[in-house]
Order: C-alpha cells, then structure tokens, then sequence
C-alpha cells in the first residue's frame, strides 16, 4: 500500500515535470509571430514548427507506439516529416528542406503536441514498471530540453540574418562589469571525467574515466568581446600563421572577418542580440564564434584552448552553479561564480570514452554516429534549460558552425 | 468642361481598374495559410508574401517616390527586401533567399498594400496629366497580373513538393474530353508578328515586323497526357537520340522521368493539381514540362516545335479566345476554340525583335536584360488572368524550368 | 578507260588532300613538349594527345569500321576514350575528365594516327563508288580542320594559364596599323542567307534560305584593344546597365575585369598571345571575350550586335577573303580587305534553320543536339585553316567562353 | 686533428645519404612515362614531376637560401609552384590546379634537381657547424621519402583511374597465404607512447608521454580480402546501422559499394595493384579504404577500432620490424612478425599530443595545422621507404580518403 503510493506520488512528479518540460518549449515560442515558425534560412536552423513536431514525435516514436496498446498515429506522414535522422525509423526527410515545407501549420503542429501529450498521460501510469520506458521517458524530456537551447539559436538566427533585425525579447538587457582576471591551476597525474551516478546522462559522457593529464593553468573568465576585438584589430583575420589549414580555407572562402551576429558601422560594432541589435558590450564574453576562430584566437594570444578532459576538471573544482531559473537572461554575462554563459570550445574532437557504449535501439543513433570530424564544447550556456547542465556534458559541433552560443576559455601548459 | 468630365470619367475607370487587379491578387491567397506565404522551396518559386510586397513595390518606387510630392515609404527596408532584380533601383535581397525572411510578416505586407493603395487613389488624380505616370500606371497593373499567375504556378509548387499535397482547392475539377485532331497549314510568305495599336503591350513584343515563312502545318489541339505517356512507355527518357545535348545532361543529372508533378503508385500515374493528387486525367493538355522534354517529345514523334513567329501567326488566325472571368478554372482543358490553356514552347529563343527598343527608365530593364539562353512560350495558360492575355505575348523561361503551365503544340514542314 | 583514269586523278587529289590535312594536324603540334599534349586545365580545354586521337577515331568509327572489310580496331579502349559525345557510337569517357588520363601515350597515339592511316590509303581506292562514303570522307576532312583550329585554342590556354608564360612560337609579331573607320549600308528586304552549292559545308548552314531585314548599318573593322580599353577605363565592367543580367552575375561570380589574357602590371596592359606575352597592341583587334563582355560592350557604344543575317549578308557583300596559306599568323590584325581576324559575336542565339535536317547516321549528333543555350559567332578567325573559311559558317559557343578568338563587329539600326 | 676527421666522415656519410634518397626518389619514376608525371586526376594527387620539384623546393627554400651565400634560386617561378602550403614561403599555386601546369617541362625539374643537388653538396661541408641547417637538413631526407610513398600511391592512382589499367610493375606478384589468428592482451594501467630519444621524428610524435589505458585485446593480423568480402556480401554497404553518419552520408553520394580498385566482372573480383589488375587475393589484406569503411567494417564484425595509443603500444611491443630493403614488393602481404604492410586507421582524431610544440620557423606549419578533422593511421605500409619507419609515426588522412594503403587492424575491450 505504501509502496503503491509511492509510485503513485513517483508518477505525479513525472507528470509535473513532463508538464513543465513540454510547457515551456512553447512557452519559448510564445514570443514569435506564424511566419517565424516556417523558415530555415540555412541546413543546421530548423524551422520552429519543425522542433515543436520533432520533440513530439520523438515521444510517440519511442513510447507511444511500443508501450502503449492500440495507438494510433496522430498522422502517419509525421512519422516521416519529423523524424531528424533515426534510420532505423525509416525515412526522413532531407534536413535541409525543413524549410520548403509550409505544411502542416503550426496549429496542426500544437495538435499534434496536444494529442501525444493526452496519450502520454496514459503512458506515465505505466511508468516504473518498465525500466526501458522509464529510461526512454527521460530521454525524452532530455531530448526537449536539448531542441528549448536550439529554439533560442535558431530563432536568433532567424531574426539575426533579416535585415529588419527583429528583437526576440523587448525588455532591458544587463551590460557585464569588468572582471579581474582569474586563473587555477592543476598538477600532474590521473583524473577521473565522465558521467557518474544514477542521474540522467547522455550515453557520450560515459562511463567516468581516468585520464592522465599533464600540469596546466586555465582562465576562470572566458574571452570577452573587447579581448576578441584586440585580436581583429591585430589583423587576427588576415594572418595565416594563427589558423589551422582548414580554417583559414574556411575564412577566406566564407569572407569571415568577424564573429557571427557582429558588424561594424561608422567605426562602431554592433551585436545583434535576442534583444535586438545592440553596441558591442565590451566585458560580455565573446560567443557565436567558430572553433576555427577560437583555436586562432588562442594561437595569438599566446596560449591553447583546454583539452575537454582539462576543462571538465576545471568545472568539477570550480564552485560554478549554473543560474536559478526565476533569472530570464538570453545573453551571455560574466560573472565570479557564474557557470554557463558560453559553451567554450576545447581542443578535443568527439571521439567515444574508453569503454564507451551507446544507447540500446533506436537511440543508438542519438550520439554515437557522429563521432567524426566535431570537436567538444563544455560547460553549458545562458539558454540552456535550467536541470539541462552537467559538468559532464559533451556538446559537440562542427569546427566552422557559430551558431550556438560558442566562446573561449584559454588554458596553459604548467 | 465636358473634358473635364471625361477625365474625371477616365480616372474612375482607371480606379476601378487598380482596385480590381489589387484585389484579385489578394483573392488569389485567401485560399492559404499563413505558412504558405513564407517558404521558398527553389530559388525561382517565390514566398507568396513576397509577391504582395514586390507588385506594391513597384507602384511606390516607380509612381509614388517620383510623382505624388513628399510620399514617404512605407518602410525604408522595403526598398531592398521586395526589390527584384533592378539594379537602377538600388541593392536588393538575393532571389535565391527570399525564403530565409521570415518578416516583414503577412499582416505588414497587408498594411503595406493599404498603404500604398491609398496613396496611389491620391496619384490617380494626375492620371492623365502626365504620359510617362500613365505608361507606369498600365504597366504596374500588367506587371501586377503577371505576378498573379505566378502566384498559382508558386503556391501550386510550394503545396506540390511536399508530402502532404494539400489542395489549394477542393471543388470538383472537369475532366477533359477526346478531341479530334485538327491541323493548319500555313503557306509561304512575309508575315507580320508583335504587337501593334494603342493597347498595352510589353516592350519585347514590340515593334511588329515582317518575316519570312516557309510554308508549315501545325496541330490545333496541343499534345495530351496519353499521347505523352506513350512517349515515357516506349523509354522516351532513356534514350538519347531525342534529346537536346544539355538535356540530356539535365534528365540524368536531376534523374527525370516524368514531367513535374507525376507520379507513379501501383501502376497508376497520378498528377498533383491544385485540386489536389489526381488520377492523370489523359485527354488533358500534358503540362510543367521543360523545354528539353517538349524538344525530345516531338523529335519522337517525328515533328518539331514550331518557331515562335510560327506559333503567333497561328493564334492570329485561330478563333481562339481566352475564357471568360466568369469560368475560374485551375487546371488546363482541352476544347475547340479555345487558347490559352497551356504556354506552349517554341524552338525560339528569347531574342530582341528587329529595332526591339527596351522601356525607358528604371523598367528598362524589365525584359531586355534577360535575352540569353531563353525559349519563348505562346499562347497563355489557363491561370494567367483575363485580360492580361495578347497573341503577340512573348513568355520566356530557361530550357529546364517546368513549374509554369506548360505545354506542346506541334507543327511540321509542308 | 578515261573516266577510270578521271577516278584515279580524283582519288590520288583527295588522298593528297588527306595526307594535307593529316600532316598539318600533327605540325601544329611540333612546337610542343610532350607533356603539353596532356593537360586539361579547363573542361572544354582538351589536352593535345586527345585532339590527335578524336581525330583519328572519327575516321576508324566511321568510315573503317564500316567500309573496310575486315578491319581491327587499333585498340578496344580507344572506341571509348577517343570517343567526344557521339552517344549513338557507345559510352565515352566524359569530357572534363580527358586531362586524368596520361595514357596512351603520345607515341602510341600517333601509332594510332598511322595504323589508321595507312587503312584510309586503302579505302581510298573506293572513294567514288560510295556517296556515304564521300560524304564521310570531306566530313572526316572538315572535322579534323576544326579540331586545327581547337588545337590552337587549346595549347594557347594551356600556356596562357601557366605563370610561365610559355610562348608557342618565338618569330616576330606584326604590329596593327591604325585603321580608318568604315561603314557598310544595307537596305530593307529580302536578302538570302545560308550554304548553297556543291562544296562541303556542315548541315547547320543549311538550307540557303530567305530572311526579311530590316536597314542597318555595320562596321567594316572590328573592334580594337584601345576601342575597348576605353570601356574598362569608364568602367564598363562595374555598371550593371551595360550587361545582360546572366552576363552580370558572371562578371561577379567570376571576378572578370578584362578579356581573357590580358593582364596589368605597373600601369601597362599585356596580352598573352602564342608569341609570349606581350605589351597591348592598341589596334589589334580586341579578342577573347566572351557573349556577354561584347554585348555590354555594344551597349555601352550605343550600337548593338548583328544577327547572324546581318552578319553573313555583310560578309557576302565584302571583298573579304581568307589569307592565303603562306602567311602563317598566330594573333589577329586588322586590315582592309581581310577577314577571317577575329569570329565575331552576334545577337543569335544558335537555332535550326528553316528546314534544317542533321546529317544522317552517327552524325546526326555533329551540330543538331547543341541548339540551346549558344550564340552564333560569324567570319573566321586568324587560326581557322585556310580552306575551312566559309561566309555561311555557324560557329557557336557559350555566351561566357572566351578561349577561342573571339571579337566585335558593331552594327545599329538605321 | 681527429675530430675534423670525424666531423669529415660525418659529412661524407650525410652526403651518401642525401645521394641514396634523393636518387631513390628518381628511381621510382624510371618506370613512368612523360606523360605520367603531370596529370592529377583529383585533387589529393598530385603530378609526379610536381613531387620531384616541390621536394628539391624544400631543400632549396629552407636550407640554400638561408645557409648558402649568394644562391640564387634556380627559377624564381619554382618559388610559387613548388610550395605546397607555406604560408610564410610566399604565395603558392593552388593544389587543386596542379595539374593544369604542363611546364616546367619532366627535364626542367631534373635540372632544377641536379642544380640543387650540386649547391646542397657545397651546403653539406658546413653541416655539424649549424643545428638548424643540421635539422632541417635530416627534416628534407625524412620529407623526401614521405614523397617517395606518395609517388607510389600517386602513379598507383593515375594508373588505376584508367580505363587502360597499366602496370607499373611487370614482374611476378607474390601471394598471400592464410594466416591463423592471433590476438594480445593488455591490461591496464599507465603506458607511454610518443616519439623519444635522439632518432629524428616529426613534431607531431613528440614529446613522449603517460597515457590511460583500459584493458583491451587486439588482433596480430589485419583484415583480409576475404573477410572484407564477408562485410560487402553481408549487405555491408546498404546498412545505415554500422555507419557514422558522415560516412553514410558518404557512401551514398559517392556511390560506394567496394574498396577503391577493386571491381566485379563476372561474379569475380578483381583489384587494380601496382602490378596491373589481377584477381582479388583472398589472404591479402583489404587495404584502400576509408576509415568510414574500416568503422563500419569494425562495428558489422562486432569489434572496434584500436585507439591510436592502443595501436602504438601493440607496435611498441609487437617484434615486428620493417621489411629489409632488398625485398621490393608493391602490394600487401601478410605474414607473421610482419609490420608495416597496410596503415591501419585508429579511432583517433588527428589532435596534439599534451605539451605539442611545433617544429619551429616555416616548417611550422609541417603538421600542426592539419589538426582538425583527420584520423590517424599507425604502422606504416608496404612504399613506406625503409628507414622512415617508426612506431610512433603517426600519419592522417581525412575519413573518406582512400589512395593510400590504408588498412584495418582490430580491438575490443576486455
């Protein structure tokens, strides 16, 4: 009877927080208009609707259609329309023609959402009886968060590539203070990295490991606009001796000579921001850069991008928390004990942990499949969902992508 | 003050005239969503929203910026964002990615519709005044027509690449008959093409001209579905000897084997139309085929396309007429005595006429700067609005485009 | 007996023509290295070795191998690789790979050319009692003076792309005289134009037909380096007016500033020619530029391009003749009563005939499938080969090729 | 007395083995023909005679001009065309285009050679005063003769593009007998891998040092044809599950279905080999693939690919050694206590080692700037010059290439 209760109270929290996850991927989209929901004006940004469909469908998917009897598709053609890359799914639709698809709108999308969620409720009394469902249930959560930190980038993307510089969100945006330098140091010898514990993790950050790592300094702050300005000013662009082969092939082929979102007028520089584009903040950290730009910008300033190894150790020792969810902000500050402003670039490429096994079925695919030619960024962003952030999570993308909020922590050798 | 009142007579027509070709653009959209009127699934097929922005553009920037005193845009950014192709008038936004702006939203390009429609009532007044303002009133009601039918060749386009094929309208749609063929012989001898009298025409229609005819004969009914199926079933895609040498390289490069819209499920041919996915309705006009394959189909049926002088003396002497507005019809028949059902591709390409003298102004560049790599279609098709329909019409696409409504007449030497 | 021995004289001049035409082939190439026959550093650049097996293939394909009994083909392979683009003759090795191949080498290629032609000798002996074969025989004839004029084409781009700067021949380059500008009259009617008569000419200039023209006035010389320099100088090449809209976007796609070979150091304009690169020769006829470079450039002078009709009743009309085959030129001048310079563009698109036929058999494929997309370019160039030269001759290319000789006549209307 | 005796004999040993690798490289190419030295038939291979000079190049920019007074370089146009990609040598031809250039001629780069062979012998007196002349010096041999492997798989591949398939080689080909399996264990623990000691090596193997490693197995013997053969007739390349995503992606639009060189006819398979096309050898190992192949081989045979630390601690510890000089062999045999026959690809991303220095002045940019997105192949192969050998080598190629003789070694945990 107890333990009955138990599961019963075990379900409400799920519920609640199923409630909560799925709420507050809309509540993201709230702020923008039918017509920002549609487009994908490049391969990596999806269109909006297409995140609202996907996240679904990756419940039904996954859940709906193996654990609960006698469901029934809310239209068979989603299968096909949202599944992103799943093969053993079937066939998807070309990532890069998310964008040519007007159909279904918007509202056929919330329906959607609205009709796998009442069957989801359904499902969740099922939960705790079933450890793969109870496993595929936090995936899928999971999941959602990772497509809320992907909203926030493509919307911005959406409105920062439009002439007419739409604003995301009216409201004031904070200026960052000046901070004092601050650096930490760690000495020779084995350290453990990697996921622990009985919490949720992707099956990259696994299993913990040790490593062996070499003395090294690492900056507490991050690189900050005025700093990256320097390295521009430098005529950081324009010389070959900072860059890797591929990255200057990129610079020159792209006609890069700046971060993404900045430009420059009547000798100022301007960010476009979720706020609207704003006067360069100075002391803001620099973001929206590629791993082409982080890795020339540490090879100028005289030091190195940290390993991922070097630099989830320095978050493990570090009292960084990652803010509260009652603070909003959609653009990254810096702050003493403040985590996750900027995703930082390190020097690693994704390749699997020792020992490393991915998820078991369809899900096999989620991570592992890309293990080539990424690079690993770690510590989590201003728009990262609050519960989303672990010291040991892997974000990885490829060495010229800028469009998620990128930065730099430099690191020495000791 | 009997003139008097005619020209105030003169500038209530001309009202009433603006009014009903503004709103009919307008009335060409009520059938779609919002969503529709944002995407751009290839680079030639415009967002509807799009259209309503660039025909409103063309009446500020070329009538109210230059003759209603102190007119201030609507929105400065306009004059870039729904500016098309004229380079006299200042920087525009790339074609290829008209679909990556999301904003201005439907609702402003409405307002600015209004806006601009209000403006042009105060302009009307000085119809009559002046030469070059009349020329650009007609010319942006005629431009404005043109880009009717291309809404229904970019909304059919949009709803007909994606999985869903929704209809754009859900009436019941005639089936065609069997007709009998019927042929025309034309003898040898100098003959006049373009356009003459006091009517509107465009530049490149111009000036009418003598040339030289051998002596022809040239189908009345244009080629139908049946008859280009029998082409696809005796292997007519696989075999080279039909084909242009640039089409070739196209069908096999871009894996063709059926004209635009067709498809092939359990050994029935559907055709997408904007009544929705259809069983190919044989007796129909074959339509969306390329140059290459109109080319191809008649060297495999042992005639040619006709020349576009050819295909013009042929509708003079026809009793053909456009359908009335009464009948609004948006797929292609076939009946006695009646044109333009399909724009039928000649063996032209798109050259200057003898002493061919483009539009002054801005609109010089309307249509003269597009005279390489071209063909000519005759005839009008079955969207393209009344009244806007002339024989001496000279269309003009690239030998591989299809999502015009277009088709084949055949002729042959006497 | 007499008209044996009037078979025998005819068969011995035509087996001195070929062993002409043969020989020369192989003395254009004399000055070479062998490793100048191999590259390819543009698709439609072909490397010298494949010129001289194309050559010899188009006889062993069509005539040997149909006309010889019992013949061999020299190699299985080179049926495949010699092979340009006649479909119905099998599968070829596609063109823009040609310059992958190092072998054969060139020493068995020319094995190749005297296996074949010692087969020809034989053949020979029934020119006369087959017209097919006749036919074939002056085609093979033709086709292998055009790739003479190829040859020069090619190893001119192939050593004008080298920062070596190889010349081709070392003598002495005649300098232009300034000549005084002329103009030709013609008036309106019907004027004939096309091949007529017994001498060879390809189908396309066929048949002699009429054509209805309008007055206008064209001028005699061709348009000069200092005629087009002064375009570059008012910067034709940065003003949009000028240029088709294809051309434009080719101008910037491409970064073209000038003709092809032509380049500017320290103030001074050079000139790559086959006698090294040399200093501008101001009244030299202007060469190497493209469709769209001569129509800006007409646009710009305020005259227009002839048509093809024009061109060729201008050419009928002169005094013009081909030089005679003692003076060997490797760069155009201009003199009066000279043709053959530079070929100069037209305003036609190049497009059958009335009444055209294609060759029959294989050959069918020699200039028919082409008729989409090119230009029409009249009057021969300086490397043409003398006996080739005819004032019907069609040549066509793509509208933004520049490696053959290519220049400007001006026309206008009057 | 005795020390300028030893310092002579020192000098007269370098000068022999400057003669001996420098006369190997020439020695390599006697088997070619003048054609073969200039093609390039995709851009990662480059022209043979373009090997010849960009080696002499080296030697010249990087030792004559800096440590021989008064040299003047024997073409200032060699400056641009031989430098591969030193960004801090000047400008340099783009790679991709090297084989547009026939000039210089096969004889001028001969000359070039003995021009800087001759001033190299006055340079050598001065070796053993200068430790960056006596690096750079041993960096030109070891440079060489990674130029010498790519000679071989260059003409390999100039060869094996063609439909004529020559051989290189006409001697008799050894075959490979069936090999019994073995595997070795490794337990766990601290292990150092990395270039030590006064040897010369790259940058990129230093310095040595502390790795992690798990237990693991790893198999003595590389993959074999036959087993190779297993995976394809398994279905392997129609199964998007044993695939990286990239390397599906791969697969498909490349249109994959085997190793580079191998081909079916017959039911049979063959594979082109520097001794012309000859049956598939069952025992031999499977070499040419990409690592997306060896991945996906690696995950259908339920195994992985070893980590590049993992392969070097197998090597460190194997008694394999490089075969002796006199045996000349041109294609993979597999034999116990056999090292370097195929290079097998690891797991690992091409990144730098803990504490990386790079070489320093130009030859800075020898490796370090290659470390993004590449894996690295340990081992060494079959044209790997004798004496260019070392355990800690660490080689790197993108994923999808497939020209050199790479190969796969398998691991598991334990």
């Amino acid at each position: 009877m107890l333990l009955e209760n138990q599961a019963a109270d075990q379900r409400d929290k799920l519920a609640a927080q199923y409630h909560a996850v799925r709420t507050q991927t809309l509540k993201i989209c709230q702020n923008i208009a039918i017509e920002d929901y549609v487009v994908q004006p490049c391969a990596e940004v999806s269109p909006p609707k297409w995140h609202l469909g996907h996240t679904t469908w990756f419940f039904e998917e996954l859940i709906l259609v193996k654990f609960l009897k006698n469901y029934t598709r809310f239209n068979e053609q989603y299968k096909l329309l949202f599944n992103s890359y799943y093969k053993s799914a079937g066939k998807h639709w070309l990532q890069s023609k998310r964008g040519y698809l007007s159909r279904p709108c918007v509202a056929d999308v919330i329906q959607y959402r609205k009709y796998v969620d009442e069957h989801m409720a359904i499902c969740l009394q099922k939960v705790g009886e079933n450890a793969e469902l109870d496993f595929l249930f936090m995936l899928g959560l999971h999941h959602e968060q990772q497509h809320q930190e992907l909203l926030y980038m493509d919307i911005k993307y959406i409105f920062g590539v439009n002439p007419l510089f739409s604003a995301y969100e009216n409201s004031h945006r904070e200026k960052a203070r000046k901070i004092t330098a601050k650096r930490q140091n760690f000495s020779e010898g084995i350290y453990k990295v990697g996921h622990t514990g009985n919490q949720f993790s992707f099956d990259n950050e696994c299993p913990q490991h040790k490593t062996y790592i070499y003395p090294f300094q690492i900056n507490v702050n991050t690189v900050t606009n005025e700093e990256y300005l320097a390295f521009i000013e430098d005529g950081g662009y324009e010389k070959p001796s900072y860059w890797l082969s591929q990255g200057w092939d990129w610079v020159n082929a792209s006609n890069i000579h700046a971060p993404l979102y900045w430009q420059q007028e009547n000798n100022a520089w301007y960010e476009y921001t979720l706020y609207g584009m704003q006067l360069l903040d100075p002391h803001a950290p620099v973001t929206h850069i590629s791993y082409f730009e982080a890795d020339a910008f540490a090879a100028w300033s005289g030091m190195r991008l940290p390993t991922e190894q070097e630099a989830e150790i320095f978050l493990q020792q570090s009292a960084m928390t990652k803010q509260s969810p009652t603070e909003v902000r959609l653009h990254p500050l810096q702050a003493e004990n403040m985590a996750g402003e900027v995703w930082c670039w390190t020097s690693s490429h994704y390749s699997p942990y020792p020992r490393f096994q991915t998820f078991d079925g369809m899900v096999t695919e989620y991570n592992g499949k890309f293990m080539s030619g990424q690079f690993v960024l770690k510590g989590g962003c201003v728009v990262t969902p609050y519960g989303h952030y672990r010291h040991s999570y892997r974000n990885f993308y490829q060495p010229e992508q800028r469009w998620m909020f990128s930065g730099v922590r430099l690191a020495k050798d000791l």
